[in-house]
């Protein structure tokens, strides 16, 4: 079994001549061991959430045991405040600007995939399980996907092996009339929709739909442990994310509320899933990452997650924004116990990911994400490391060591924060939270967020720091622009034709809609 | 040694008719054992300055360990928002309120003693070195006592035997002439003044204090184990309250700034002192307990701590003001790694300290605090558990189960506010936080601290839960007022002529300062 896959391996490095060989994975080829890869991306979770990270309720047990078996990252990014976006980023290895998961229909607006998007992950991206497959590895999404909604998005036209989950959000429940009920996929095709087979009770918020993700990774791993296949497990449950739900066991027992029954039930899905390879003996051949898509939902108060001690939430490019609850996880690899303030981002699982494979990243395109293994294996630490903060088509802000800079400030329009849209509810820092999108170019707003992590503190740009700093971030900002060839944008695009009346799967289940007649427009994205 | 220890204790009991041992103490006399008792008492640090708590410079691995070998206290209160109050609350046990550590000069006013308060801990009040004498302990201070700056306030008259460090915080420098520099006592003596025998270096902030506070603290610890005696040590470095100061091997360590230098500072005692109990094989003998006084000191901005997730710091009472970073220790005794959401306060520290040296409490007054043996040593919860948020003569705030009811709030005067005063830095909940007085005993703003641990998110006085929760809080609050004894106000009169300008020791040293002419006025306190 083990010579069958090497030669996979050897072939497709024949077959690939770009691709080859890094030196760390070189060693790992020798040794003969291709380890397991599971990341957990959770939806809406926020930096203050896990107790190992200062949530005050301390309700999440089974990842503050795996942050002490691990590594706790403390300062590392999603690939932009949104989800889509963010999701592309992780399985391109590359920013949304690149990857096209972004929209030039306004200046600096967060887009997204939702049913009605035309638009999706393009062909032309290298997407993670893609390259894994030629290492041999079996891969699974468990979760959303929202990498786009049509059929020649689906996860598997892009890589993946296997998908059990929905293309979004569970929004809900439509009339089946104007809009439909978003569908759940079993691989290819739809095998029922939320609130008709797959129910989440309105009132309640019950739903077994944690359970079913978590089932689903546990008979994932187990079906690959007995085939000997290395595999890719993305978890991706959206529990967190508006409307809220947990199942029978879990509603009621956390102190947070319906938020917080869902952390912990996903919180015992950690435990269920790290027993689980230790069960079969593989904990010590599977990497594991633990993070959240962007920031907390702050703007659905006593539903949103924790930002800490963080400015503003998700949308917005503010550590709350962006700043995610991380930890990596390798019995007998990485140490226990080790917290790390190294800067990283969403995008560097993807690199990660390709050299704990064996393979070399692709080299004719920008990768942004670069390798955690020498940090988390050896400790080496890289001070040039730089964060981009993306809205949309503008780079707001950037973070290079403790200093971040940002270039534009938008929480959101007057009008969306005058109707009741607050993505920084209890927070009100002057010239710094701003409700029309303002140019700082001439002037960054300088913060260190090792003094100040909130952000509340803008260095004067008299100061002698401002002056000393500065140069060195514009450097960063100077030579990432030059470098940047911006990706076609795909979420400009609109179109109730697209939405999910008719997906594949649906004649077999009598379950397809009449799709109305295509009239594209432009989308509106209005943060 | 073990015989002659008993038979004191013995004689004590005979003599003082009123204390008898309470159950689970009568154990511990019968096992021979009266554990050494360590608190460690930090100043004006915030509930979200330790890694454990969630800071994300993560830069406290003694305290990180401790919590990690001890009890972690998410839901444990200072005994006020402010240092003099919360420290005489340890002390006796007891609210300021009853202990009269407050002031009628103006409602709900914070107060404390400067140099030129008249008023001190009354000799009425029983403190707990006064207590553990009598069980044969031997007590030391070192570090601020701030219960009083007159002679006949000064720790070795109110129970402990010995002293090291000042009466009041090391503000200064002063010129000698309008006000005089704040001296450094040992035992009941000045040895020294800050910023002339006790440098804090004012550009840079370097000063030995701590050094010399953690040495201290060892030799007091080595002294004592030698001679047999058991021991109460209330350690109470000071360098985290501005102006912040820490010594040349800690500062610029930090990435949080001068605050950070301290901490780090004062994590390395903590370490250094755990690490001489288990050197010394006194650890398993030896209860310690880390706490802040009260909240951060906010309005100091970057030179300031971290409230976390909460609301406003220091002189408020909200979560910010009184929620403290708080861990028990004792290995063997209280099991590693324990959680505990159970409320308590500074005051428990009190009545677990009588407990833990076999004694009970004094029968004749009211104490507020209840032992904390139960909940560490068996997990014994107390679902009634309630707190009181005072702010000088005004119940401001009560706390039961998860639930909060403001009855009034206030952050400070516009006036204050506009001159550059802000508890609540880059923190807005409209209505609130107000700047006015504003009392809401009609109606009290009640917060579900589960679902809303930053006070953002006031409960409707229309919904069911309002409705339900609000009349068994009105019941506590009702008890706690009908059996309330206000105790003689001690915080009213200022006199320049008390300031510290002939301390006793001042002839040794040549240092005695003309006294002005007793000129007694009604302090003025703003918050």
């Amino acid at each position: 079994m083990e010579t069958a896959k090497l030669v996979t391996l050897v072939v497709w490095i024949t077959a690939v001549s770009p691709c080859v060989y890094s030196k760390q994975s070189e060693q790992m080829r020798k040794n003969g061991t291709r380890p397991n890869i599971i990341v957990m991306l959770m939806d809406d979770m926020g930096w203050g959430d896990l107790g190992v990270f200062g949530h005050p309720a301390k309700e999440t047990p089974n990842l503050d045991k795996m942050a002490s078996e691990g590594a706790l990252m403390t300062d590392f990014y999603s690939g932009n405040p949104l989800c889509s976006p963010s999701r592309a980023a992780f399985l391109t290895g590359r920013l949304p600007i690149r990857n096209g998961f972004y929209s030039t229909n306004a200046h600096a607006r967060n887009a997204y995939t939702p049913q009605k998007i035309v638009g999706g992950i393009p062909d032309s991206e290298i997407l993670l399980p893609e390259l894994l497959r030629k290492a041999g590895y079996k891969s699974k999404i468990i979760g959303k996907w929202h990498l786009g909604q049509q059929e020649r998005y689906l996860p598997l036209n892009h890589g993946f092996d296997e998908f059990f989950g929905s293309t979004n959000c569970h929004f809900g429940p439509y009339n089946n009339k104007n809009t439909p009920n978003i569908p759940v996929f079993r691989n290819g095709e739809m095998i029922g929709r939320y609130y008709e087979e797959f129910e989440i009770h309105q009132k309640t918020g019950e739903s077994n739909m944690t359970q079913l993700f978590i089932e689903e990774a546990l008979k994932f791993i187990d079906e690959q442990h007995a085939a000997g296949n290395p595999f890719f497990l993305d978890w991706t449950p959206d529990a967190t994310h508006t409307p809220l739900y947990a199942s029978s066991g879990f509603l009621g027992n956390s102190q947070r509320g319906l938020y917080g029954d869902a952390v912990m039930e996903l919180d015992s899905g950690v435990g269920r899933i790290l027993e689980k390879l230790r069960d079969l003996k593989i904990d010590s051949n599977t990497f594991v990452f633990f993070m959240s898509d962007n920031g907390a939902a702050t703007y659905a108060k006593e539903q949103g997650g924790s930002v800490g001690p963080f400015l503003c939430g998700k949308e917005t490019t503010f550590e709350g924004g962006m700043r995610e609850p991380s930890i990596a996880w390798w019995p007998g690899k990485i140490k226990p116990g080790i917290i790390s303030r190294q800067l990283g981002s969403i995008m560097d699982l993807f690199t990660t990911a390709v050299e704990l494979a064996g393979l070399s990243i692709p080299k004719d395109r920008i990768i942004d994400g670069s390798s955690l293994l020498p940090l988390l294996l050896n400790g080496e630490e890289d001070p040039n490391k730089a964060i981009f903060y993306y809205r949309g088509d503008e780079m707001m802000a950037v973070r290079q060591g403790l200093f971040k800079a940002h270039y534009w400030t938008w929480t959101n329009s007057y009008s969306e924060f005058k109707h009741g849209t607050n993505f920084c509810p209890g927070q009100n820092v002057t010239g710094v939270m701003t409700h029309d999108q303002t140019n700082h170019t001439d002037s960054p707003l300088l913060f260190n967020l090792g003094l100040d992590p909130g952000e509340k503190y803008p260095i004067k740009s008299s100061s002698a720091v401002y002056k000393e700093v500065m140069p060195s971030l514009e450097a960063v900002v100077k030579d990432h622009k030059n470098k940047l060839v911006a990706g076609e944008p795909q979420l400009n695009i609109c179109d109730k034709a697209v939405e999910n009346w008719a997906p594949p799967g649906c004649v077999k289940l009598n379950k397809c809609l009449p799709i109305p007649k295509s009239n594209p427009f432009n989308c509106t994205w209005v943060h």
